[in-house]
C-alpha cells in the first residue's frame, strides 16, 4: 500500500458529530494484519433482532468475504449480529484458502458474541492475492470484546482505512411523531472506485424499526443515485460491499414509503459517497456532472459516466483547461443517443458550446477564470428529452500515477 | 497542442523504406493551419478507376470531414480520386461552418485535380471546436499541385502528425504468380486511442487490382483485429478514419479470397496500429495482453480491453510492478464470462496465478525481473472455452498527465 504522508485537499475540516444510534456498539483494535502501530480491524455488535441490508460488487472474480456475505443476507432472527472488518488484506483470489480465512474469522466472532454464525458479516479489504493471517484477527477478538462503547464510530472509520486519506462519516437525525430516528454510517474508499458499484467499503447503522424487505428496497433504490453514481478510476474492486443494519432500538417504526427516513438514508448515503471521491487517488478538484435533456435516464447516465471516466476530460480538470472538446468526445464515444447540433454544454454558469458550436457569449477568459475552482460543475443538456442524471468523478492528476506505480501498492 | 521535444522510447529505429505504388501521388505543404514552420498539409492524387474502402468512428460527435467521407465511400468511377488532410485542426464540433470548410477543401482539390468532387476525401486533426481555416489550406493547393512525387510518403506521413512523436509507415510487396503488389501505409496517432475504432487516421495504398466491395470486405475484417485492438487512454476521436485505396495501376487481380494479400494487408494495418501505440502519450511500456479460454471472441477481446484499459493495471505497469491482483480486478469488473477459480495468468513465460489464488511456482522476484522488459506480454487462459483475443496498449505514466493537463493541448 503506497504510503500517505498527506490528507487530500478536498476532505472535510473534520469528522462529523455522528449520533449515537441504539443497539449499535464498536470495538477496534490493532491485529497487525499488514500496518503497523495502527487499529485496522473494527467489530460492531448489533442488537437483538436488527435487520440488515446489502449490495455487493457484481465483479466476477469477488472476494471470499463478499460471496460469505451475500449468502448470509436474508438470515433474519431474533438474535443478535455483528460486522467484522479489517484493512491490509483483502482475502480475495486466495483460493480455497480465503474461504476457509472467512469462515475463521466469522465463526470466532459468533462464539465470542454468542451471536449465530449465520449473523455474523465480514469483509477485508487491502492487497489482493495473499493469503488472510485470519489468527491475528481472531487473537483479538478477546480484548475487543471487553471493549464495546456506543460511541466508538469515529474510531471504527479510522481502523477501515486503507490508501484513505481522511475517516469518512455521515449522520442524520429524523424526527416522525416527535420520535427521533438516528443514522450514522462509515466509509472506506480512495481508488478501484467505480460503478458497480462505487467501490468500497459502506457500514451505515440506524436505530429504525424497519423490516429487511423495506430496508433493502430503500438501500438498493438509493445505491444507484449515489455510490453507482460516482467513479474516481472506472476500475471496480473485487470486495464492494455496502451493509445497513436497523437495530429498532428506536421503536419508531418505518417502511419503505416513510418519505423522512429514505430522505435521511439517502443524505447519509451521498454524503458517504462524496467523501469516497473527495479521497479520491491524487485528487485535487470534485467535479459534478448533470447530464439532461436525454430521452431515457439510462443514456444521461451513460453520458455522464463517460465524460466522467475520461481520463481526457479528467486530466484537462487537474490542467484547470476548460476543454469542452473533450466533453464532446466523450459524448461522441459513449455509445448512448445524442445529436451533435443539440448539445448544449455549460461550464458551471458559462454556455460554452451550443447548436453545434462554440457558444456565441462564451468568453475563453470565463471558462479559464471557473476552472480554478476547487469544486466544478459540467452540465450537457441533449435537447432530446427529460430524462437526466448526476455523477460525481475527480480529476487525474499525477498524484494518482505516483500512488499507483509505486511497486505493489 | 502539447509542445513535444522528446522521440517516444518505444519508437521504431526509423521510417521504414516504403516501396513506391503505382498510381499514387504524393504532395505537402506548410499551409500554417496552426503550427508554425513545418508541413500540416498532404494531398494524395490518386489514378483513374482507383477503388476505395473506409472505416470511421463510431463517435455521435464526428466530425464534419468523417460525414463527408462517410457519404463518397461507394462512388467508384474510372475518373482520378484524391485524399487530402491537414493537421492542427479537427474541425470537428463546428457546426455548420464544419461542413463549409470540408466542402470548401474538397471543391478546391476537385478543380484543381480535375476529379469529380464526390472522389475527393478530407480529413482534420487537431483541436476540437475551432472554426477550420480553410483558405489557408486551398491557398496551397496550386504549389502543391505543381509537386507531386511517387516517393513523396514519408513528407505525407510527417505532414499528418499532430501529438506525434514520430511518422508512422509500413509497407509489404506480396508477389502473385510472378508479379508484384505493393502495398504501403502511414498513420498518425497518440492519444484519443480505442477501439470504435483505434482513433487516429490511416490512409493505405496499394497497386492492386480490386473491387470496392472485396477490398472493403478484408479492411472491415482485419480492422476488427488490428485499429479495434488497440488502446491508449480508452478516449474515442471523433475524427477516426481509416481509407485505403487500391490504384490497380500493377493489373494483378485480386479478391476477398485472396490469402497472400489479405494476410499483407493486414501486416500493414496491424503494424501501423502498434506504431499508434508505440507513440501512446507518456508511453514507456507496449503490453501485449492475449485472453484465451474464452466461450466466445466477444468475451476474450471485453476481457483483454478491461485490463488494457484499467488505469491501475496501466500504473502497475509503469511501475514495473508484477501486480497480477489488478489483472484479476479487471477480468471481474468486464462483464463478461469468467470463472476465478480457472483462471492462469501469466506474465511472459511465467505462472503467476491458478486455480483461484498465486501459482505454487511463482516467484515475485520473476515477475519483479520480467517487468524491467519495455515489451511486455500478459496471458490469461480462462478455462472455459477455446475462443481467444489480443489487444495492444501502453503504460500510464506521469508523461501522460503532463501531456494532458497542459493547457488545451
Amino acid at each position: 500500500m503506497a504510503k500517505i504522508d498527506h490528507i487530500s485537499p478536498l476532505a472535510p475540516d473534520h469528522f462529523p458529530d455522528l449520533p449515537a444510534v441504539g443497539g449499535v456498539e464498536f470495538s477496534t483494535a490493532a491485529a497487525g494484519v499488514k500496518y503497523q502501530g495502527r487499529k485496522d480491524v473494527m467489530l460492531a455488535r448489533l442488537a437483538a433482532g436488527t435487520t440488515i441490508a446489502g449490495v455487493f460488487t457484481k465483479s466476477a472474480t469477488r472476494s471470499a468475504s463478499v460471496l460469505d456475505c451475500q449468502s448470509k443476507i436474508g438470515n433474519d432472527g431474533t438474535s443478535g449480529a455483528a460486522i467484522i472488518v479489517n484493512a491490509g488484506n483483502a482475502n480475495a483470489f486466495t483460493g480455497r484458502n480465503g474461504e476457509t480465512a472467512t469462515k475463521a474469522v466469522t465463526q470466532a466472532v459468533a462464539n465470542c458474541l454468542c451471536v449465530p454464525e449465520s449473523r455474523v458479516f465480514s469483509s477485508s479489504t487491502g492487497v489482493i492475492g495473499e493469503p488472510l493471517p485470519h489468527d491475528r484477527i481472531t487473537a483479538k477478538l478477546s480484548e475487543m470484546s471487553a471493549s464495546f462503547s456506543a460511541d466508538g464510530i469515529e474510531a471504527a472509520a479510522a481502523a477501515i482505512r486503507t490508501t484513505d486519506t481522511f475517516s469518512k462519516g455521515a449522520g442524520r437525525t429524523v424526527v416522525i411523531d416527535g420520535q427521533a430516528i438516528q443514522i450514522a454510517g462509515i466509509a472506506k474508499g480512495s481508488g478501484m472506485i467505480a460503478p458497480d458499484m462505487a467501490t468500497m467499503l459502506v457500514y451505515i447503522f440506524t436505530d429504525a424499526k424497519i423490516s429487511r424487505e423495506d430496508l433493502q428496497s430503500l438501500v438498493s433504490m438509493h445505491n444507484q443515485s449515489t455510490f453507482n453514481s460516482i467513479t474516481v478510476d472506472s476500475d471496480t474492486s473485487t470486495s464492494d460491499t455496502l451493509l445497513v443494519a436497523a437495530t429498532g432500538a428506536s421503536n419508531v417504526e418505518v417502511d419503505a414509503q416513510s418519505h423522512p427516513f429514505s430522505e435521511a438514508l439517502h443524505g447519509v448515503m451521498l454524503a458517504l459517497a462524496h467523501q469516497v471521491v473527495r479521497d479520491g487517488e491524487g485528487a485535487t478538484k470534485f467535479v459534478e456532472i448533470t447530464v439532461s435533456g436525454a430521452e431515457t435516464n439510462s443514456d444521461a447516465h451513460v453520458h455522464a459516466m463517460a465524460i466522467a471516466n475520461s481520463p481526457l476530460v479528467k486530466t484537462a480538470v487537474a490542467g484547470e483547461d476548460p476543454n469542452w472538446g473533450r466533453v464532446v468526445m466523450a459524448i461522441g464515444k459513449s455509445g448512448a443517443k445524442a445529436d451533435r447540433d443539440r448539445l448544449e454544454i455549460r461550464f458551471g454558469p458559462h454556455l460554452v458550446a451550443t447548436e453545434g458550436w462554440v457558444s456565441p457569449t462564451y468568453q475563453e477568459s470565463d471558462g479559464a477564470s471557473y476552472m480554478r475552482n476547487q469544486d466544478l460543475q459540467v452540465s450537457v443538456d441533449l435537447g432530446l428529452g427529460s430524462a437526466s442524471a448526476t455523477v460525481w468523478t475527480c480529476d487525474l492528476t499525477h498524484g494518482y500515477i505516483t500512488i499507483n506505480a509505486d511497486y505493489r501498492s
